[in-house]
């Protein structure tokens, strides 16, 4: 489970961030959450496979979370993709963008499928073999969501010496790996706690932006490994804050710890600062596992904790 | 008049370059051409002071055109803008557009005007004191046009010794500078020509893209300063580049030749090179006086030739 960060700046992009984007790898499957301008270009500099990515995410219709699908959908249709692509988001999106679509990609060679929640309650909107995704309201300027990531439980791993004690046949091993207890040609029951270990454990993801501090979040995000929550402000700012419905360094923190999740990372920084190290040193007095986000950052989602990869960036 | 290369790229975005966008500074006024996705960064990326842009000149509505100003007009809405902004292109634009402004920029601080072309026929489709605009009819997939900028001519240069030889009042030297005689108290008049040397010459940029190559293109941008001619294909692509409706780097550079032009700028370049140093080579073999056009390039137009200026891009 490796998440890659698209842009973390806020509504203003600047030379130093890109508006949202992510994308979070499970099992070679790539899952988009939010679409900023520039969101391509920055897939590309990652070295993320276009054709790995199956569904896009938005939390919210402001134009820094979605005005990058125009060019992604359009760049898309050039390479001549066949898969479907899925675009999960809150009402509206699709009766704005369908015309465009219609105009500028005429014969797509793909579909584009669009599946509207309701940003107003916490469902699962999504699941498939690796993954399940559940909607986390959030109070912002319009209906918006962040969203849970769910990994499926890993498969058991098997004890090769047991299996081969017991010539379980090879055909059986899935099964097995799935949790079966084995039965011998004598008739005897070999319990699969004796054949196997634990599968890894599943890992929990929670991405909130753009939204007020709520104590709806922290019930949703307790204990998941890896938290990011949108800290817009430095806590000098929390009445502007407040009034254009954001979160601050240390109200994210605050979060984090009362969710006890294992590591926070922060990002949907105003265009206003040179720097975010005042937004880190705040959000570290209350919860010390605090990363900035950062473009082109590739983080390892390890059961609470994570392992950070910041790649030179070569233009 | 200087411009400012914010992309050259055509569809597909790489690494290397973004999708069409340039700028025009004639007298500190600018006039941008194109706007792929990207152009707002690109454009803080140049230092180009957002508040000097007002006219927007759309070629076509294909997205690598057209796809920025979503999230330009978005930005300038953010930054409080109340100039009116004014986007030329062919005519299907503000119908496209206008939902999704309506939608993401409600409550737009500052008008947005629109002001649709006939794409088929060379007309002059604005006008201020410094300079002219006049459509130049191509041929690509859909309703298409380059643009020919034409500066005003400049006003007289003051002989200092002549002027006050004759004591010219303060209060006339404006229109002695637009070239009006002076006659003395005594009633003699001093001829314009005695007291004034000629303006700067006024200089002419066309911008060329997307299109076959056209004769009727080089007949209109006879003896033009600088010519940015798009040349999305290597020669050896040739069959390719008729079938897409493009141009190679020799046809390109035939244009510039056949139009005596003083400079030609290539790009729009295919995103299969990863170097266009072979699509110089084939351009230059033609014409000499040419250069490949690249992000961030600052070009200042002089009579029939221009001096370049390669900044060093800090991220």
């Amino acid at each position: 489970m490796e998440l890659t960060i698209l842009g973390c700046g806020s509504a203003l992009p600047t030379t130093r961030h890109n508006p949202s984007s992510q994308v979070l790898n499970v099992r070679d499957k790539l899952y988009m959450i939010d679409c900023g301008e520039g969101t391509q270009l920055e897939m590309r500099r990652a070295k993320l496979h276009f054709g790995r990515l199956g569904h896009i995410f938005i939390s919210h219709l402001h134009g820094d979370h979605c005005f990058g699908l125009f060019g992604l959908i359009s760049t898309f249709n050039l390479l001549g993709r066949t898969a479907e692509l899925h675009i999960h988001s809150p009402q509206g999106l699709e009766e704005l963008m369908q015309p465009l679509l219609s105009y500028f990609c005429q014969q797509l060679t793909y579909q584009v499928l669009f599946h509207p929640f309701d940003a107003h309650k916490a469902e699962c909107i999504f699941a498939d073999r690796s993954i399940r995704v559940t909607t986390i309201p959030l109070r912002h300027r319009l209906p918006c969501c962040g969203f849970l990531f769910e990994e499926s439980e890993g498969l058991r791993h098997i004890i090769r010496e047991m299996v081969d004690y017991y010539e379980v046949p090879l055909y059986l091993r899935n099964s097995i790996r799935q949790g079966a207890d084995y039965v011998t040609p004598e008739g005897v029951t070999i319990l699969n706690e004796q054949l196997t270990r634990p599968g890894d454990p599943a890992r929990r993801y929670a991405y909130v932006s753009d939204t007020l501090p709520l104590p709806s979040v922290v019930a949703q995000v307790k204990g998941v490994d890896l938290l990011y929550h949108e800290a817009t402000f430095a806590d000098e700012e929390q009445a502007r804050a407040r009034e254009t419905l954001h979160t601050t360094a240390s109200q994210a923190a605050d979060i984090a710890r009362q969710a006890q999740v294992g590591h926070l990372l922060i990002g949907h920084y105003s265009a206003r600062y040179e720097t975010e190290e005042p937004l880190l040193r705040q959000a570290q007095a209350l919860f010390s596992a605090t990363t900035l986000a950062q473009e082109g950052v590739k983080i390892e989602i390890l059961p609470h904790s994570i392992k950070l990869f910041t790649p030179t960036r070569v233009e």
